[in-house]
């Protein structure tokens, strides 16, 4: 499993659900437009506080963000 | 949720489920038996690649290392 792939398509899809943008889903998070736009991309790992911060702002459980689309 | 608590617990439950040392499972994941000893005591937070090592060294499903104890 490429986690960093996973990750990424689980949080956009995600937000998009909610229907916000990447930036007021990163002000929502107290997280830089960019850093959310770069974990959607694959192109930036992140720390537990933070998986942890985006998580709670999508309103799930932590390990949903973990589940592959087949999961 | 307090997810460096809750990935610590989770990460020694299933370390010591195999039966090995921390030492051994680091050799296993190829990391430092401090680091996972750090994880364990909630004194460290580790980024997502290092998460994916670890799921694969535990052989769980990654998202396992995130679902609280009553979950």
């Amino acid at each position: 499993m490429d986690i960093v792939k996973v990750f990424g398509d689980n949080l956009k899809k995600y937000r998009t659900a909610m229907g916000i943008s990447q930036e007021a889903f990163a002000d929502k998070c107290g997280m830089h437009r960019t850093y959310i736009s770069a974990i959607e991309c694959y192109r930036r790992s992140i720390s537990l506080e933070n998986i942890q911060r985006i998580a709670d702002a999508l309103e799930i459980e932590t390990y949903k963000l973990f589940l592959e689309e087949n999961e």
